[in-house]
């Protein structure tokens, strides 16, 4: 997600810094910008930044205002009407909206407008924004937003742009990230920082949890914590361990350095002979690295990521052993052969991958293999933007660790502690974060917005499996 | 480049190793398969192999037998004509073709052959290999290939197919790799080991050079050396220390291994004082690893390859610091700042890419940038099918050592000796190396194919710039 | 547009009733379908119909409800928003609506709307018809919709589908056509008979100006005309004389016979020495070959129609004669040489295609060139539907009949007088038509809605060129 | 087909020629040009003309000199190899060629060929010729030209180009048209007079049968008859019935004219009583005009032919009568209804779609239907370019007539006369028509060629079917 003000390649700092963000989302993208007639000139489409715009069509994107938006291939339906941003006319001028994150209450509220006589066009929650914005009572835009934001639960970073003037807004718990920077005149809004180094924008600022802040040509024109500053904040955890670039600084820290920190967290409470470390790529490498050094193990190339892989692949008829991982991960059987092997990943989520990323290094002749995740047990399913599957599908909310272990063929499978997640996240740091997927934390700080959704979340696995 | 014999899967199969050698040709792709009727079959196009066959093209290309081929961008034109492989008829059947290296005779050739009355559809080498098989004067097919090897100079790997027939044919100095693996009752020829990793082939062995190995459906029938055994081989080094990918074995080694004694060497080379080691990935991470394990310095990860990069990208008006290379290379911050940093990389051609390296690790906060090449200076333009540049281009070519540390703006420069390299590359194998482009080795050993080419190679960049 | 309810292959019928209506928009065309679990399934793209449904597409499109829409490229936007049919939800349930005609009074409604929060999506005039229906007070669909009718004005033909239900929906002047069809247990309804014709249903009747007729698979359930019976009709006459295909059946009448008799009566009304009668393709055939019978003149084919006329041309550089309509329109040099020709239009818009047809048959070689319209001098533009261009750019706003001959480059020029056009038409039917364009008609008939519009058109063109 | 020289804009004549040509063949189109640099440059694809040239595209072909080809999709394989022109290089330089024709002893050339070692790209016959010229003993390409047409037989109307010189040429009996035309200092080369008009180029002549002329930037260089001029010519009577366009002149004669003359000679032959002529368009209208003019009976539009037939259409699942011929042909009720319909056609092949035309003019309510034919019947397969079906999948080839109006189940059929096919043709023309296909003519006057073809046809429907 991208805002920009203030420059009259507004489209092109846009398509930079979406292309940094792609890691983001890959299903879809698109830019909108304001042209100097004051026109909204939109260009979207399902497919990566580098393919959906050509030299032509970004170049037509006039305008010194532009917001964009890399979508996320979530269960909710792909549609051409889902790509964001979104443009749309309120009786105090037009506006355009980039929205990531996830409302919790946005079924209840879709329900009420369209009583009201509301047309949706999309299935995104972002649109409920969207008619809270056209339904203000205020003339005044930012009173609107504050007003909107009272009814919204959730997670949400927006890029709110109307003419001359571009929002950059961020939920009161601030579980996604977004942060300001600076270029020349230029204001730029991105969801990470690696996005302004592409550019060679200065960091001014993240944006507080909760603020509201008003950009215009001249400046950052002001700025209110809605509601006051929150007790207590709930940055996501998975954005540090696994979705955020590591070139980025997240949340005040520096990514690589985080996972770095993560894997020798692991090595110190961890204890388990093997000839070497390696990684899953990408996330696990820096976590790979972190452990070695603190285990005094080599680090080695164990699985190179192929480049090469496509969104589509066709299977052959004949059962070829861990046919999909091998596409996608080429193992060094030179550096696997005859050895005790240590694989460092960032989490298990269903536990398929692992399984076969197992017996794909057993295969190349490793004599022994001991996972390690340098995180703790995922045992719930995400309600802020992080597209976990259903709790049943988790394989943390079905097995214990010794079950775990068994499923994905490993000799022995060891996790972080939550403990050794806090130390590392929150020591660091006056915030707190969000580790709800790790059945911490979101119970007590977010109590309400989740009371409407299913309660099958409620109990551990620890419970469920004696 | 692939062939396969005797799977009624043989396209399926052509296509998984086309995916798996990806690597070694980007521009262009395509398989021809035989089907039960003894019809060719053919699907081409430009662009990956994940992206132009659709399962129904694929299901298309029916039969049991088919070779595949991944076309490298080179200077010559870039024409629908020049997608291999290329299917032609003869008065003792119908035959179809692929063909890795490069022919050094062909100019020649083709003008003979045109002053017969042959027509020529395409600017490739190949071609000539076809008109000479279309016109040999007996009525086997194994006895036209050595004639046809008899007139042809040069590097080429072959997979040639007729009715009921795969031949895997390689030159009498084995430039390039070509190995044989059995599936099943299937015969595979590919160029690299890693393609018969992913299909769950098992390694048969090697061609050798000048091998001529006649394959049908019931396995190999026969093999001769054409001209009798060489007395030296020229396997290309630069395939090891660049080109092949690293989870393959070529030439008898694991290049996962080579690299990183490259690595080794290189620093027992060295002499210099680093805070940390980082690599230009992806070739130059096990050659960093190596040298790091030896200098006993700590590894870690300074630049990550950017997996979105397209192919093509829409730049911006205004001046950014380093700008193509950042889109391609992220450097962490974390790592690089304020560190003396030493960077391996696999070699220099042009010198423009380490410039904007240097460069941007020094953007990042690096006290001290030290350049290590893990392969001698790349002198002379290789003629057997690797696409140097001319030699005018080439950085080694032009500037002694310290001027080239001048230019790409480094603390430090310095190369592996072709002495490391050798002891590394030929230390462990009865073959020798052709190690041309480093202006060594192919002087002697392929003097004749060389010798109707421009002569600018001549002499050493010592001598030019003293 | 079409609408089908009670067929399984109701889409099928959908996308052959908008092929044999394609003359009426060739910008783009779409098809929503209702499928068996109520879901709205849809296809829409720019394009020709035949071009934009693939078989997978088509058969995606479920249900036994359909409504589809082709879309005429008026000056309104060419935005994929603007593609008919919509859908939405109100809070009674989820609709989709198809519209033929041009509301007059939409953009003071969306002014209202968008003031009181409704969000639009489209620029177009349908999408207030949407808001309308959302924000209707009744539960009951059909009451909505008379509401909705009793605050818009202009012309309108709307198919509109709900669950289970298709209502077809005439404005009160009638202007569009719109007909009711039967094919065993579908009923379809259609702007033209042409559709029925294609897939063998039977015309039941045409929709009544201002009746809502509700059908629902079990039949024709209702019907009431909004308003009560208007005192007289506004037919579109452009439509008899050029809009509708010559085999369909509208407002009652032959659209051929309509054609040929206007041929006729310009005949009687004309007095000519010529050698042959020829006519512009498509239209002016049955008015040339009326014209012919009427003046006992030879009728030939002197100018052919080229039916592989794309909507893209790469024109040369160097000037060709009448280039532009050569590439469309092919002269028989055979019928024309030497001869005084009379050449039959439907009529004269901007005069620039007249010029060039008048200079390709004296190129051809004509003695005399004699140019026949067969409807009046087109004085003002139309606001219900039909896309003439602004009135300063009509030829017989600016210019006197004499002029408009001389413009043309024609040795004569006449056309069908006003009471020629009412005898044809009106003769035979108890109906009266919208004249508007040739300064007749509509200035009493539909006196209100046009209030709103600029009064540019309020004289006729002998006050300003006397 | 076309070929241009003398004209910085060669291509775009070129692109127009085809484009006025387009009708010849629709399968696939080309152009080469040759640029400054005596490069050859191409652009060949599946599709119409106007579909498959950007601008980009045809100003990327540079150069004076240019040749085109319509592709007409025949039983021959859909290959991309087989789109025309083709380009080549031989001994005496390079070459491009476009082929409008058949040649008859095309298989035993290329045996002949391929055993010397010669090979061939595609499946066209074309390619015999090519080789050819490649072996030709000589330095001077026309005598090259004239040693290839010793050798080939059947019809060929070629444009050959070689650097700074077109060839036009044209077999010894003459079977397909060629002219020559000039703009300023161009010379145009094409199949149909058309193409002159619509780029404004005069007539210069046609090419002689047998000849081979010489153009040059500074005009006709030289011209010879090769073999001296034949007794008897065999011009392809199909072109002037069906193929060729209405407004173009083919071997001295007015196609319009030809036809209407048909339809005339129909007339006199012919005796029945009817109320309206109509006209299966298009060839068929001029026909029906002559038709309806010398019977004093009226002409009418009976069957509109529908603009927008893609070449793709989805068949609904549920029967519909005659939909087919319905989705290209609509027939207006109001001309039909209750009439004795006369419907006059160019010709009956199969019989399966005279046979739909005459069921859908009886469901569109005429008492009559008889169906008159301006042409012989079709006896026997075309060895010489039009692609007419096997020889048992002619109607006449297989019934009399009166079992083929049985057949189409029309109220009576007649056919004009081959004495008065002959009278219209060859009265007034010097040269004689092949009239193969109706069993006449080119058993005496190319007796040679078709030895070596099935000899299938060798007896006429009389004998078959007593």
């Amino acid at each position: 997600m991208v805002g920009v003000i203030g420059d009259p390649e507004a489209s092109r700092f846009a398509y930079l810094s979406l292309y940094a963000l792609q890691h983001r989302g890959q299903e879809a993208c698109g830019i909108i910008s304001i042209d100097d007639d004051k026109k909204f000139l939109s260009h979207k489409s399902f497919g990566l930044v580098g393919e959906i715009f050509s030299k032509d069509q970004l170049d037509a994107l006039h305008g010194t205002q532009a917001i964009g938006h890399n979508r996320y291939a979530t269960h909710g339906g792909r549609s051409v009407q889902n790509i964001q941003p979104f443009s749309f006319n309120t009786s105090i001028g037009p506006l355009a909206i980039a929205h990531n994150g996830n409302l919790t209450n946005s079924t209840r509220l879709r329900r009420e407008l369209e009583a009201q006589g509301s047309i949706f066009q999309s299935t995104s929650d972002t649109e409920v924004f969207m008619h809270l914005l056209a339904k203000g009572s205020s003339d005044d835009l930012q009173e609107r937003i504050v007003e909107a934001m009272s009814k919204v639960q959730g997670a949400y970073s927006l890029a709110l742009m109307g003419l001359g003037v571009l929002f950059a807004i961020r939920d009161p718990y601030g579980f996604r990230p977004l942060v300001i920077g600076k270029r020349k005149n230029a204001y730029i809004v991105v969801s990470e920082t690696c996005a302004l180094d592409l550019i060679d924008a200065e960091l001014v600022r993240e944006v507080e949890p909760g603020e509201v802040v008003k950009i215009t040509p001249q400046g950052i024109e002001s700025s209110l914590i809605v509601g006051g500053k929150k007790e207590r904040s709930a940055f996501c955890s998975f954005e540090s361990i696994y979705f955020s670039r590591p070139d980025s600084k997240v949340y005040g820290q520096h990514v690589y350095g985080v996972r770095k920190k993560l894997g020798e967290e692991l090595a110190l409470e961890d204890n388990v002979d093997a000839d070497v470390v390696i990684a899953v790529p990408d996330s696990g490498v820096p976590m790979a690295i972190g452990y070695a050094a603190k285990a005094q193990l080599p680090f080695e190339v164990g699985l190179v990521r192929n480049h090469y892989v496509g969104r589509t692949f066709i299977e052959p008829n004949q059962a070829i052993r861990d046919f999909g991982v091998k596409l996608k991960l080429n193992p060094i059987r030179d550096v696997l052969y005859d050895k005790r092997v240590l694989v460092v990943d960032d989490s298990i989520v269903r536990g398929t991958t692992s399984t076969k990323i197992v017996r794909m290094i057993r295969n190349a002749g490793a004599k022994e293999v001991h996972m390690r995740i340098a995180s703790p047990p995922i045992t719930h399913s995400c309600y802020f933007g992080v597209d976990t599957p259903q709790r049943e599908n988790l394989l943390a909310a079905q097995y214990h660790i010794k079950e775990m272990c068994e499923f994905i063929g490993a000799d022995s499978l060891a996790f972080l502690s939550t403990e050794g997640l806090k130390k590392v996240l929150e020591d660091q740091s006056e915030q707190k974060y969000c580790m709800g997927c790790f059945g911490q934390g979101y119970l007590e700080a977010v109590n309400d917005e989740i009371k409407e959704q299913p309660t099958d979340q409620a109990d551990g696995p620890g419970l469920r499996y004696p």
